[in-house]
């Protein structure tokens, strides 16, 4: 079983949503899981999807790649193996790199990482487990780095919506598309 | 300072999201801080709402104290001032009890509940600060004391929602209007 | 149920604690629950007596506000619903300020506060929940924050002795009487 | 140095601590540092005292060595050598057990037990570390091996009084006695 | 750097090493990364081999895929890149599954699994993070599922080993073979 | 019992391993518990006596009794008894201190060390719990504290093999040898 709760297929999606979820999954084809997942709440999945278009596909600020890096390394804290994989195979993707999200996916704490991409994945890492422990200090640290305040943002607000984001993955132990599993892997 | 990062006053904002926020500003005597923290993103501000009132004004499922017991519930765990002060004002006022939400706010573990809230609690409990253990015994438990799985799902989806919501209120160290103090509180 | 063990009302404690007792209802305009849960051990009600004053009404060190505010912070920190609500009452009337106490009652670590009584609360904390940690650094912040040396051991005794009472309250889940909650708030 | 904030001999106490403080090392052959280290705080000192007689002496209840049983089990989850150590020395004595000591100050949570006394261990440890997770399925564990109400209480007050007294120790990084080492062992 | 304190090739080791070394070089077609970070120390590597072979290569109790599901589980649970990628290939081998490392190496507590598959990891997560807290109840629980005390040595000892082996990874910063990443993977 | 899964005297191993263990035997008094334990399976006890003498007997890098230090450090935190009792009773001999052990083995954060002991009980806490935050700064305090490289691997790779020894000794509520609890105490 996929998901805890059932699934329901596109087809059966407010007109709306279908051919957004459509869209997706002419890019990926295939269509992710979590739109199936969430499908039976069409409310809940078009605010989800609006947010999620909001903080991923922002033009400004990080760069798509590092938005992806947030999300590997929030959600490996968070050992939410539907966004690891899922979000795994984007980051190689956009970083073209087939290695990085297994480094950061495992310990993104130590993950090997030039200054500014360890400055972001430290001030996700903040944020994302103890939030009652994030503060200045923390604020301060990626400012030292060279992050601007905008950026800072980004960080911060995709950590918030993944921690929404894997909750529900949680929820409905969601399970990834097989075809997340082999995404920009080096020769395929 | 009220947010780390500035307040957007309401009249700044795009028309529609200017209404919508007028429109709470007016139940609640004032501006909620949150969305003048959350003002200078219009597209983040929006979903926000969205998903906020997909759940939290939901007609079906949950009841809407039950529905405000969980933020704090959680907010609780997570620590997240803004959260446990605004909307431990609306427990109070939902839940027609002056005393709840301290009881919720300092101890979500083992605040003095009846079995169903309790079930409630601890469900969103166990997905809020260690969501990799979060299973199906946890699902089975709820059941057993009679949520559906409708409800389990409100439950769980309010969970993450304010994962993400305690998560930007710490990243923007935001504080609760002076009126939410008070709120609901006996004689007053 | 307030306390998990019973109540002694006051007229059935020997003299000298009903008379301390009655003073302290006399204060306060009612006799606090802590009193008549631990008064079926009367020995141990006249040392924590004894030991509470020596330490919540010493007149040099701490200011009587930032001992109540050692409390909370602490007491937080131990998610000990009596003592957060009651010393939270107390803190917002010393500290004459009515939402001091819901801020680090709900999150101690990062409550807004000036740099003296941040030094207090962080060093609170330090000893609170992981005392094994608590080192020589800390006390070396402390003095570095212009804190006493006199300071600090009001700081660690007030610490150490609501340990000891908030686990009291924990084993009794003992439930604060509600004229605390309403107690220095804003208008009232 | 014996403790951070300086040493008060015997001799320079008020007559009343003086003579309690003879006593005690008239029985011990000397003079345990805690009482050095709190002397500059009569009061302080007196009270715990009271407090310590009030629990560690009781002659109803718990055993004396079931009593100190519970003083090593939480200070070795506290990691408090001074405590440890000292009533490692007396439990030894009490116990009539040269090695009960040593494991149950290196692992409480598995030290070889009897079921009364693993009961009476589980039950202080419940309430040590996280006295928020502390609740009634706690106390019908240690009723259901048995131990009435005035053991309940016996072990949670115990438990108190040295989550107080532990950090104490930590505070003024107290060394323990070293007479207190040899003390009970076989052969000696 | 693949090795925070250099690497050691083959040709550089003594005879027996370089010998066992090449053999397992000729199985995978590449020289696992872990080999030339203990290779400046020959005894030591020497026996790691040997501790390694007899618990991995052992054909008794559990089968070969049951030993490396043991080891991804408790190397994610201690989030060492270089073991869950390594391990990771051979299991997705062994167990003839593209997909289970990415999820047992991602969220080992409820990555789904067969019942004997869940007991065997179950065993061994309760060892790997707070061995302290194994005890009876985790053994019965093993032998409930079916495992034997031959069964659940290999389970204890294999989990053993690669707490070292995790923390030799750790400690030297090891990275893993490229090479690693994409065996076993679904078309490859 | 002295061990979860049985004993296995000298007299049954094979010929090598009842040498070396007789060896030992011969200089200690007594067979340690620990070899009776894992004697039932001769190729993993031959690789951990192996591994053990590798890194325990080596003459170059950190003292002997420095190595022992580790040990207790890292098996306190492990809260594991057989060795914190064994390696306690091994570091008062090579330590010539009758009381470093019990400090060590209670509260290794600490203990009170010079400077050197201190950063090599820290370097070893910091891998021994939460090796997926071990990390260059680690790394670069132990150096600013003049422990070369090769002292460094020592500290680390000690800490390694104890953290498969604290394990196995968990896995078979191993029991310290009597002797062990009086070896090298004051007098004694």
């Amino acid at each position: 079983m996929e998901s805890r709760f059932g699934m329901t297929e596109p087809d059966n999606l407010p007109d709306d949503l279908r051919e957004r979820v459509a869209e997706i999954a002419q890019k990926s084809g295939f269509v992710p899981n979590i739109f199936r997942a969430l499908g039976h709440r069409p409310a809940e999945l078009r605010a989800f999807l609006d947010y999620h278009e909001a903080l991923m596909e922002r033009t400004e600020g990080l760069s798509k790649a590092e938005r992806e890096l947030v999300v590997v390394a929030t959600s490996a804290a968070n050992h939410c193996t539907y966004c690891v994989v899922a979000h795994g195979a984007i980051l190689r993707i956009r970083a073209k790199d087939p290695y990085l999200s297994d480094h950061v996916g495992t310990n993104p704490w130590h993950a090997p990482l030039d200054e500014r991409a360890r400055a972001i994945v430290d001030l996700a890492l903040a944020l994302a487990r103890t939030p009652e422990l994030f503060g200045d200090a923390d604020v301060a640290s990626a400012r030292a780095a060279g992050l601007t305040d905008d950026e800072i943002w980004d960080v911060g607000a995709i950590t918030a919506l993944f921690a929404a984001s894997n909750r529900l993955a949680h929820l409905t132990a969601l399970q990834p598309n097989h075809e997340f599993f082999l995404l920009g892997r080096a020769g395929t």
